[in-house]
């Protein structure tokens, strides 16, 4: 369940303390077996502090899904239905070139299955513009809530509608690059969104 | 655009630092001005920190809106549109009785707008069980990005589909709970959603 939860998600919320304060800040990832891989500018906050920290930057990456609004007759019972996953540990800078190549498809296929296989790779510059982090999927937990709400025995009488009203992904129409070249079609991986 | 971006997410995800630290959890929460509101159990892990403490509980709360997939000829500029509000703060717990069934009703009308009118308020009890944290919207930052890939010239002849995939949040039918009585209908705050 973890992978799945981990998997459907767009961006996790990388969590670390920066002069003793925590810091929140929404990021893309990948998942590469039982290493999830972030990156970012080798300029950016985080990932400067992963490379300086000797052993690592410890880190609390969660990712969450909201399935549901549940609710009840008692305000005190509303809820959402949601799926969530938090990993903690300490990342690490990923050094290794084949690695890193290997993190950084990840990233784009994690976006759109299969869209490294088309699209250019990153160049040397750009290879050395990135900053990529592993965290270990060791110290990990997932939660969720499903079904209905679940009000008092007193309550049940109560006039108020009650139910769950259901959330999902959606996904709009693609829109071309401005500058697209007449004749690319929008492609299947695309398509089966 | 704060508020907005506020607004429209229905969970936060609440950073705090726990033994030296990160940790990251997701949650409801609602907004009353400037004022974001956090609810738990009384006995849960942040909500305990934030009475203990003195003068509060170091937060930093992050709501973030994937509004699309951006695809690049390089794998290098694939990105994706959101909008995020990070918010700093130090957070306390409510004490005044007004204050925090304010904060009940925001959070319930946060997750349906005018669902606090149609659902009965917290008891005595359930506001005894219930703790809230206040959290000033004073240091806060939104970033977003929009608008198409931003390809390398010398990419720009490259034959793979470009373009953004967009995304929105996509309400289900609602599904009744067993238990509602016949002939209690959808809610209009439900169906114009």
């Amino acid at each position: 369940m973890v992978h799945s939860i981990l998997d459907e998600g767009y961006v996790c919320h990388l969590g670390f303390v920066r002069d003793g304060s925590p810091v929140v800040l929404p990021t893309l990832y990948g998942r590469v077996g039982e290493h999830l891989y972030l990156h970012g500018s080798t300029g950016s906050r985080p990932l400067r502090m992963a490379g300086q920290a000797d052993p690592g930057l410890p880190v609390c990456v969660t990712v969450t899904h909201v399935d549901g609004l549940v609710l009840a007759r008692s305000a005190f019972h509303h809820s959402i239905n949601y799926r969530s996953v938090v990993v903690h540990g300490v990342a690490h800078q990923v050094t290794d070139p084949d690695e890193k190549r290997e993190a950084l498809d990840a990233l784009v296929d994690h976006v759109v299955p299969g869209r490294s296989y088309d699209s250019r790779p990153a160049n040397a510059k750009e290879l050395a513009a990135t900053a990529v982090l592993r965290l270990d999927l060791a110290e990990v937990s997932a939660k969720l809530r499903t079904g209905g709400p679940n009000d008092e025995p007193e309550d049940l009488g109560l006039p108020h509608w009650t139910g769950i009203l259901p959330l999902h992904k959606g996904y709009g129409t693609p829109v071309p690059a401005a500058d697209l070249a007449p004749g690319i079609e929008v492609p299947d991986y695309l398509a089966v969104l």
